[in-house]
């Protein structure tokens, strides 16, 4: 197929303007001479912000929104790409190859990329419309919520105990506010094992949050004027001024399957290892809005994080540019292993790879340790404690996932499990990994390394 | 073969008890029969002591030298172990099968291990046998050294600055003595790039330790009762009331090379993945005696760290129990990847894999790239600075090395390249791992990406 677009100027536009969007527009950008044009519709009034800055900025840690935005729409403007603000897409049409939008005349494209994101879930309960219901995914939300504590309100409920929920939990109880959490399940923190979820809930009612878990929320009570007054659940009202939704986020993609593109896991929209949607040559997909490869078990997931936003909008900026340029792409995108990480009170938790049920579900016969030990050397002044649990495959005795819940400078050795999967390394070559140890920063076994070692005990047994 | 170790009973002797030896002997111990002895033969007073933590012993972070044992002989003796305290082994007698003490009878061995650790380097200078002058590497060093603080000396010495030079220069310096450091490079710290050696070098003199670079010791002058006064330089003498000799180690392994054993670098003994050492069938050899696998190049190397000592005495042990009891092992020692890090004045600072000129000495084409990040997001409120320097292999696009300098937080994620190059991850693969994301963490991109993203962008060009 000869590449028509070579002989002429190229239009490639981009429908939202955060990490995945701005990143791909920018990728783009340095690779097309100049002649051609790169579009960005954004919705809203930012671009480029870190959504995962929101809980420290309502705590107060960070000054103002503008500290969250990595690049202006006006600097992304000055690198040659068109930021359109206040443009929101509302349907495409990849015959014509347009996207319509509220306001003007529709756009044509040569390529296009849904860099869409995500949106809160906001469960279709009896009142979830009222005031003072608020999800966190946008700077615009992170706003809503600071001029909500400005209002003093009594009670504050977070519904659901995910990392954010409770991020932003703790930022209001470090603000001063009375806070409750609701979460349906018996433990906190689905992403992590019962066992390290209960380590949580202790810490939790240590910083003064309550916790009300086992308890479903049924609906919201109004007031006349339609501001939220309770939180009604499976065991009574719950008194509330404010409510934070952190219930977890799908994608944002009644758009493009409305256009017939395929969508997996909780809406995110398929796509190929250059991010390019299935079955359709022309139109790529990055960030919140797309799923995902697990590279562990093979399978599609939904996992709406920054970090994964800016590696597919660099790996989608590569594609475009070299399918524009009729040159072989250089990068693609092998997928996430699920790893997830989070300073919480007075702990940091961190998991990558699967739990022991995510195992079972995937076919691995898996074995689960789980161990104690210290930060660093356990004669040091500041050593700390930590547990880490991992999993294991019976079969092949290859590293599956681990989780850690510790304190200070815990979590971040995640990282070793995290690299080890994308190795396919066995928990015998963990045990033999050389990794960094001094006192101040380690035991002579390294945390991970306890944990295998204790992994290839369970597997001899 | 026949084994006839099977049908009686076995002794294992094991000469020293650091962490090597008491991890050989707890492992063939906890695998052997009641009836088979295992004795070791410590010529000093402790056993099973971290010396890496002497430093923080010194500085008053640890406050005995008791804290940094992690098993003494009377607990080891509990678990079955002979363990013989002031005994010090002389010479060996492969074919009799004896080791010869210097006082009592030669002890009988069936398996045979060296664990003889390492001594400091004491380069032949006049002067160097005077009072106030000390290695470091055993408690009785450390006790030494405190000994001498305790004198209080109106000017500390140390010379060579290694790692563990500098960390003991900087516990003088806490302690309010009168600090130098002499240096025969042009820069501090041999184990990092010149580059990164001068931040090392800004973080002394900020701390007050005085620097002196590019300055050869010629010798040392002592008194009448033959005690050190000055340290003599080819920049002139320096006045010195205590002396800290930071110029390395080499392996103790003196009496293992009279017997015939094979050495290598640095008199490393030389054996082969399962520790047992290179034509000699009954015996082993593991910790700071050893020369190690270097994993990314394939040779030889002198790498004593305790880190590594634990590992090879678990294989060793594995490796004993399953010849003594006509086992298959299960472990091997896959070998090391010169992975390093301490914790020094300001700084972090941390190693793994080749610098560039090891990398070029091992037959590589390197392409060395440095970047200036944050250690976690940069808007938030403890976001330091750090340096991370990489070294990939042009041809195979793999990871070479890595290195670190930077503030509180920065040198652990060291680890993430020690994995990766276990695993012979190339650059392009670390760009797409999915490490730990979260502000207090990390940005979106991890400092070690942000290397990768260079390197790979330096591969193109």
């Amino acid at each position: 197929m000869p590449n028509y677009a070579l002989a002429m100027t190229s239009r490639v536009v981009v429908i939202g303007g955060d990490a995945a969007g701005m990143s791909v527009a920018a990728g783009v950008r340095r690779r097309l001479p100049d002649t051609d044009e790169v579009i960005v519709l954004e919705r809203g009034t930012w671009t480029s912000y870190s959504a995962c800055g929101i809980p420290y900025w309502v705590a107060g840690d960070v000054e103002s929104p503008e500290a969250l935005v990595a690049r202006t729409p006006e600097e992304h403007r000055r690198n040659g790409i068109d930021v359109r603000l206040g443009v929101e897409a509302v349907a495409i049409d990849p015959a014509r190859r347009t996207v319509s939008v509220t306001d003007g005349d529709p756009v044509a494209y040569d390529r296009l990329v849904f860099a869409t994101g995500a949106e809160p879930v906001r469960p279709d309960l009896p009142g979830i419309g009222g005031d003072g219901i608020h999800g966190v995914q946008s700077l615009d939300d992170g706003q809503a919520i600071l001029d909500e504590l400005e209002r003093d309100p009594r009670r504050v409920v977070v519904v659901g105990s995910g990392y954010i929920g409770l991020e932003m939990a703790e930022a209001c109880v470090l603000r001063g506010f009375d806070t409750t959490v609701i979460e349906k399940a018996e433990t906190v923190m689905p992403i992590i094992e019962a066992s390290l979820g209960d380590q949580v809930a202790e810490a939790m009612r240590a910083r003064g949050i309550q916790l009300r878990a086992g308890v479903g929320v049924t609906g919201f009570t109004l007031d006349d004027a339609g501001r939220v007054t309770a939180v009604e659940t499976d065991d009574g009202a719950m008194p509330a001024d404010l409510v934070i939704l952190g219930l977890g986020v799908t994608a944002r993609s009644a758009m493009a399957g409305s256009a017939g593109l395929p969508l997996g896991p909780k809406g995110g929209i398929v796509v190929d290892d250059r991010q390019r949607v299935e079955g359709f040559a022309d139109i790529w997909a990055a960030g919140d809005c797309v799923a995902t490869l697990d590279r562990v078990t093979g399978e599609l997931v939904h996992l709406p994080l920054g970090t994964h936003a800016n590696k597919q909008g660099m790996v989608a900026a590569d594609s475009i540019a070299a399918d524009l340029l009729g040159e072989e792409p250089r990068l693609s995108f092998p997928g996430v292993v699920q790893t997830a990480i989070t300073k919480f009170c007075s702990l940091e938790i961190s998991r990558t790879g699967l739990g022991e049920q995510q195992a079972r579900d995937a076919g691995f016969d898996p074995v689960v340790v789980s161990i104690e030990t210290t930060t660093v050397a356990g004669y040091m002044p500041h050593a700390g404690t930590m547990t880490v649990l991992m999993v294991a495959d019976r079969r092949t005795r290859r590293l599956l996932g681990a989780q850690i819940v510790g304190e200070e400078d815990a979590a971040l050795r995640i990282d070793v499990a995290a690299t080890a999967l994308a190795g396919g390394l066995t928990v015998d070559d963990i045990v033999m990994l050389d990794l960094a140890y001094a006192p101040p920063f380690s035991s002579v076994w390294s945390p991970i390394q306890v944990a295998a070692r204790a992994a290839v005990k369970a597997l001899v047994g």
